[in-house]
């Protein structure tokens, strides 16, 4: 019987343990996409305690909680931090198998260097200690202690940037906070509020937009403006991957009904959203952008509980309707038309890994090595069967060796611990294919892929420019 | 090497094997769901010989023979009870890895004190053996050596529920046999046989039921009745998913032309199942019942087969279309009319695990433990490795201490050996996690888990009532 | 730590390994279904390198070359063939965890006896080694070298066989070389070169082709002939499994759309491939062939990649569209109408496996073993963990016992290694079942199991004739 996280936690081979301790967690942390508030790092934000960093925008914990029985109010209501905090230890003892489980004990060891567990019995002390511990650290001190590196958040294309100017103005800073340009509120034509936000756009970049061609233009003025601040990559969000025949005046119908207020057909949103995709997509490759493209996700289906809470509280799902098999055809489009640039594929169905593995093989080449990735396991999948499901799926049907590997996708600053856990699946699975004779135990290949696969490749990729402690 | 099928089956660690030899083996049955003819306990049936418990309704073990190349006569047909169990016992060799081997032999285990393994070779002398164990023992005498404490039937809305009523008046029987309600006849508008049904449930509730406003209050008086019977749980079995908008007059139109014989189009037929649905679900959430939804599932796919042999022989198969994604709109229609009662939701197709995970916890709350539950791996899921994945998926996505566990879905009185399966590889899983480090090694903890996804949650859940060991 | 890609990789019990070595190891190959050119064996191709049997026609290397940076120059342009060779070698350590990785290795230890690691190190080396063992090394010389026994090409209806009757009356050549009757030109009405294809067999046989029932009888006559030439089995390659009614005026009226170049709907295309997959299964059920259905594919979706090189260059993906829910109704209609012939099925979904099997497990009877079968994992899917899904799979829902075996779909002489990885990964499936005490150590039983699944079974399926070698 192996200890409880211990130092050599998910590491049950020599080979796994020599190059997790020997590697992988000596490197630095490139956390290329995540929901992180910009505000917070610029103002280097302090905690009162641990609820605030562990429960205050923690959708995985509430729905766990919710499930376990716990009452709303000490969810997301008007409990006490303290009553929020009890009742989440409470519910842990019964998440066996969540990695929500294993994140929570690796933030208390890493993050406070608290390594009892947390049940309702040990709830109060580990409050005490761990509040005692949050006094006096910031934002960028929790960064530094997990070796971040550089960080991309999340920013719409009317956002100002001001706290990103702040940040890379500040002497003191040495971390890389970089924008990451996400058009979804251009983009998403269907949704309420697009006309709102499209006279919002109008607004920054100084002229009307009364076509789809004026919004192109518009983005592409923001993606200018994003690339002149340090920019490297962008994120789309669909809930389902759309292709349709990229038609102009289609586009058009779908974007003067909504700016008139009333709905577009489902074949006009297409047209639109794909005519955007691909003006977009050829700028990035323009500029040597990485795009993300995500998909998969059913959003705020309990009406109600949305009615009372707003968006981003836990009522999330998988798509089975993802519609993967659009993504072909929407490459496709990059390719023939404004060009393809470097990409990163997410999508939330986890049956889809090997579609989207297969397709973007169809589209790699042009000497860029690894040019098209399948993203790690996203959101419900981010545990280790997920991760390893993920893993393997791509070195069966790619090249795992080209892998740009993990990202935190979180709003917490405690949540880096996640690319520990990703490092730790990754050895264990390497040292299982070594171990079993399927790789040769050559150290310096085996050293290279991991430095690789944790660190120099998203490096590469991004042109982060981070140097390599190795 | 270890031994076929010993004590320690599927148990390799002494974690696993001390949680299931101290907890899991020790505690009663609560089979919430089967299909068992009530008058097979009312009247206490004995039976012949094995061949009539093992193979008399066991579709599971035609198919198994038909794909082996036994002939119809000797897997359904004319052949004697001898020819059909040797043509069984011919057909087991080949089954490696089918779950069906292993429950056969926990079956001859378990129910006879065999532990010879079924061959030809060792076909007569286990026949032999087993008929003459199998003598003077009735239905009722199985169930208590299996440590039966409840089991739920699957009852007809217009079923008179005689058998329950006799059962209950016996002074002879401490087993609760309890009915559960199944509209599928009511709610299948678009199959044959439908204005039949209706005119038959009319006589029941004594009035002309003319429009899905009658059928929905005939279904609730007779919730009402069942519910006087001592019914605690529904279950609506759907070949797929369905949600459409639930506007009376288009049920209407679907409820009128299926009884003039004509045949409603398909979005009338799905407009009239989720009206039948809502108002099901909110009169259960008013009882507390518990209401079970399945889908995913194509029936009587071989038609010249079905001719020959009717329904229920061997003929159905998995839906990959099985609507998952209208679950979602389902369950948010139930939240914002009628009410969201206590749920179980099972898809027939292995694809959909985190779609249906992910979906539920979207509508977790209320401060009901585990108030939506991803029923056990269903049908042709439910073998050792899909166990393993719809129990870690439940880990992974969900709150696995609060699962409701296993069921036998089965006609016979020797399948409660399925609770045995399940439970071993449920503590064989918690024992890899403890083993490996993944879950503290905390005895209170671990017994507590394994009880309460064996015994108490069920018994809480579906408010049995019936005495833990523990 | 095991040794890399010993005499026991892959098998990592006594039981697999005596399985393995005892058995497996030691029974010839009978290829069932590959894309061997038959004009190389009739002529008995020799190699200059090899480039040439690696390289010049592998889309699997090209991709994962590709997807690691390799400029298509390198790939399959205008460079040297060691040039190719060594860019394929700089790859080759970034595989960690693809199939590809391990049939390379394969190949090179029991095709040229060399068991060094490839690299870009020892690319050199290598290349001279196996060039010089090429020498003087013939087609069918590889073949011997590898046991094979028989194969099947794959061949079209207006072929006119003339190298499978060169190779029939070469006295010289003991391995039975059997064409295989792959009639998707004639089935697919919806693609370029339709009429012309139509036009060239209507030269074959000597009449106009005028209507769908036209069609149907050239193909019966080809069919015909085939069989007279020692034809076996057909393959029918589906996009998507399509069912639709099989009403021959809307048959007909596709192919009459097509034959004047015009578009016919999807639905006349639909009900000409329903029409010709009932047709053809009638005849083959008529003369006992196997009949071979593959689906769920995206062929050429890069077309710019496609427009400069041609298809299969390794531009196909997986299509999550398969279609699984129409093979129900397809097997249905042969059952209803012409004939349900023995059949293997193939998606190259993964996630469709257990759809398939439940879905053929409908269909199984008339006394035949192993009547319908879900055939090993396809193309994207042929890797040792999808191996192992789709052999745990049949197991579980299914009798693994009758399953035929392997297949290299391959167009290589080398690629012979393909049986030998499938027989490591079933003879360790098997090794694990009996090690952990889920099948009986009994060692006439096992020895059977493997003899059957990768020799026997085939054999008799097939009717091949050849004698066992136990």
């Amino acid at each position: 019987m192996r200890d409880f996280m211990d130092q050599d936690f998910l590491l049950s081979t020599a080979t796994a343990r020599a190059l997790y301790h020997g590697t992988a967690e000596r490197l630095p942390i490139l956390d290329y996409h995540c929901h992180i508030n910009p505000r917070e790092i610029a103002e280097d934000r302090q905690f009162d305690n641990i609820t605030q960093v562990w429960l205050e925008s923690d959708h995985y914990k509430w729905r766990l909680m919710r499930a376990a029985g716990v009452p709303e109010d000490r969810v997301t209501g008007g409990a006490s931090d303290w009553e929020k905090f009890y009742a989440f230890a409470s519910t842990m003892p019964q998440l066996i198998g969540n990695p929500v489980y294993h994140w929570s004990h690796l933030e208390l060891r890493r993050g406070f260097g608290i390594t009892a567990v947390l049940t309702p019995e040990t709830a109060r002390e580990i409050y005490d200690e761990a509040n005692e511990k949050l006094q006096g650290r910031s934002a960028r001190q929790l960064m530094r202690q997990f070796g971040v590196k550089a960080v991309c958040t999340t920013d719409d294309p009317a956002d100002d940037l001001c706290w990103h100017e702040a940040v890379a103005a500040d002497e003191t800073m040495e971390i890389r906070m970089l924008p990451a340009f996400r058009p979804d509120r251009a983009v998403s034509v269907e949704k309420p509020g697009f006309a709102d936000y499209i006279h919002r756009l109008s607004g920054v970049v100084g002229r009307e937009l009364s076509c789809t061609a004026d919004v192109v233009e518009a983005l592409k003025e923001r993606i200018d403006d994003f690339h002149a601040k340090g920019c490297l990559c962008a994120d789309h969000g669909l809930d389902r991957c759309v292709y349709a025949y990229p038609d102009p005046e289609t586009a058009d119908a779908a974007f003067r009904k909504a700016m008139k207020g009333e709905t577009p057909s489902l074949s006009e949103v297409d047209a639109y959203k794909t005519v955007l995709a691909i003006a977009c997509a050829g700028k990035y490759a323009e500029l040597d952008w990485v795009m993300q493209i995500h998909f998969g996700c059913l959003r705020d289906v309990n009406r109600p509980a949305v009615a009372r809470m707003g968006s981003d509280h836990g009522h999330d799902a998988v798509n089975s309707q993802s519609g993967v098999e659009n993504l072909a055809s929407l490459l496709n489009a990059f390719a023939e038309n404004g060009g393809l640039p470097k990409l990163i594929v997410y999508s939330l169905h986890p049956g889809d890994n090997t579609a989207v593995d297969s397709i973007l093989s169809c589209f790699q080449g042009g000497g860029v090595p690894g040019k098209l990735q399948h993203g790690s396991a996203w959101w419900f999948n981010d545990h280790r069967p997920g991760m390893r499901a993920h893993l393997t799926e791509l070195a069966c049907n790619g090249v795992l060796g080209r892998f740009v590997g993990m990202l935190t996708d979180s709003r917490s600053f405690l949540s880096y611990t996640r690319h520990e856990y990703f490092r730790r699946v990754l050895c264990e699975l390497v040292g299982e294919w070594v171990e079993s004779g399927q790789y040769p135990n050559d150290e310096a290949y085996l050293r290279k892929l991991v430095l690789d696969l944790c660190f120099q490749n998203a490096n590469r990729f991004f042109r982060f420019g981070v140097q390599s402690p190795f």
